[in-house]
């Protein structure tokens, strides 16, 4: 055993590997947010030139793909292993997104955890040598998210209060070993002054460690109220992560959840003081942040593997490169369910994966 | 970089993980077939006593895992990560299937080729050091796949000559790390005398690397010719394999794909020649054995991500752990669609993963 493993679910990196760069790539709607000047590209069509919305999806994955790779001043072939994955029955937006790259992949299934899942075997793969550079990419699309879950939007399905807008966007993330990024910092400067900060390679973003996460079954049912489904599990992870690392939320400048949404928040924060952990003023949510509340109605909030994902690639990580931010616990979160298992009265399960980031 | 990265898409491993155990749980056609005397369990009632094929399929999954660490002697607890998926939307049966083990997990998703993906992710973990035990976990089922991709059964759909048969199995395999292994044939020795060869623990099974597969695509569109489909990424990953690691069709025993079938198969033979590898001989592949083709009517063989595992679990490994092979090439492959994108008109891609099994 390696002392890398700590406790039960947690891997403490003694060679941390880096997010090199990562890129973010929205639709419409998140467009006119509050962290509309953040992304990468901000597209008005929803449909990105496409004629579906799945493969909408995968064109957003794709160029997701692209702008990480040119941020990092990379090109496909220097990729060892890609780490994707989406909501769509059979993870088709990932399939038909990077095939063109022609990188070796993993397909993964995370439901909207996915970029955590994703960023972890990145990290994992970094950390052993198992290749200079990894990446993780993820997705999700409001229209193809509806027709898959719930009814294609030209049925006007209407929509409860609890439930959340599943975001238009894809994030990807270069992931290097330990020999990534500081080094890069003297060829950033000459290079790179006069392009914008969210334009750059990024050379002070570590992933120190991860927590996996385990399935979490309250039993609850209604998968139009997913906050609630997954709170138990970011609370879990939470939790196991502060046991396995031997920390409280006060290590962590931010701890932010992937898409609990205002009521899934609500039941976490509620959860974690049972636990005698008080998260309040640290945590933020990413459902609650890439959407207004007051001018976009989005009921209970964004979610979707994408909503995390570009979260993280246009607000957070640029603040842990800053400096602004020391330590980051991430923790995106999603609900284990499908449209065959809810019409056959089955719970929605929920998994969360903890990501530990640090500026360095 | 480390040595035992290899050439562009493999990884050779300097410590080997040893697959420590591996299971198998059939349905009634499979039980009825060659390999009905090998399977741990073969189960008369489709069903396995749930009230849908989905959680009939959790089911031989959660079967398939409780029987692989009882074979090995451990508890689901002394699992460090689980990579387990399935074919159906969202990955619902595995979801379901294995959240009693409360094991952190990993969910995937490779088509067919799944088997190959989670030991893979499984033999990278183990031999990192990032825990003692995985658990790589898979499964298909003729029910639910037939549900998922084509017609109720209930509808008495019609299948053309060149469709194969969805295999109702799952196979799991607990991963440990090099350290496991020989050391525990002093201990099967007293105390297995009289346990059938097939419910022991091994010690001489290792996976010695693994070529991970990237998408490859022809643009054939014919969902029901998925050996078509398949074929080409399983000479991409085989010619790949070969590249990387500087050997020829030779140094295999055995190349084993998971799932071509009769049709493609015979491609994949054609395309092999093509290459200048004359693989007849020592390829075999897992839907042209688990079935008999005179008195089972399959049509082009068996398929599904259960295919590949249990063959692999019940007539492979026992062979490379007796000796009789010392070294085979297994090559599960997928082919990545989903009943959204044939009905758009989308290409089906296929994937294979390699993995290097040796007996030692």
């Amino acid at each position: 055993m390696n002392e890398i493993v700590k406790g039960k679910q947690s891997l403490l990196f003694l060679h941390a590997p880096r997010i090199v760069s990562a890129s973010s790539v929205v639709g419409s709607k998140e467009s006119e947010g509050p962290l509309r000047k953040l992304f990468d590209r901000a597209e008005k069509d929803d449909l990105f030139g496409a004629q579906t919305w799945e493969e909408a999806e995968s064109t957003m994955q794709k160029e997701a793909c692209m702008t990480a790779l040119c941020k990092a001043g990379i090109s496909a072939e220097e990729i060892r292993y890609l780490f994707g994955g989406d909501l769509l029955r059979q993870g088709i937006a990932t399939s038909m997104g990077v095939e063109d790259f022609r990188i070796p992949m993993f397909g993964l299934y995370g439901a909207c955890s996915t970029s955590g899942e994703a960023l972890a075997l990145a990290a994992m793969s970094a950390s052993a040598g198992y290749g200079k550079y990894m990446l993780a990419v993820t997705s999700s699309h409001f229209g193809s998210a509806e027709k898959e879950f719930r009814f294609p939007l030209g049925y006007a399905n209407q929509r409860p209060l609890s439930a959340q807008w599943t975001v238009t966007g894809s994030g990807a993330f270069i992931v290097g070993g330990a020999d990534e990024g500081r080094k890069t910092d003297e060829r950033t400067v000459p290079e790179m002054s006069g392009v914008p900060e969210q334009s750059r390679r990024f050379g002070h973003v570590c992933i120190s460690g991860i927590t996996v996460g385990k399935i979490v079954d309250y039993g609850l049912k209604d998968s139009q109220n997913m906050g609630a489904c997954m709170a138990p599990a970011a609370m879990d992870t939470i939790m196991r992560n502060f046991g396995d690392m031997g920390r409280t939320a006060a290590y962590y400048d931010r701890i932010i959840t992937g898409d609990l949404g205002y009521i899934g928040s609500s039941i976490l924060t509620d959860l974690m003081k049972g636990q005698g952990q008080d998260i309040r003023g640290r945590h933020l949510d990413c459902g609650m942040t890439i959407f207004d509340r007051e001018t976009q109605d989005t009921h209970a909030g964004g979610s979707g593997c994408g909503c995390a994902a570009v979260t993280l690639a246009a607000y957070v990580l640029p603040k842990i490169e800053s400096g602004e931010w020391g330590r980051v616990l991430f923790v995106p979160t999603g609900a284990l369910m499908s449209t065959v298992s809810f019409n056959e009265g089955a719970s929605v399960p929920g998994i969360a994966h903890g990501i530990v980031l640090e500026h360095f």
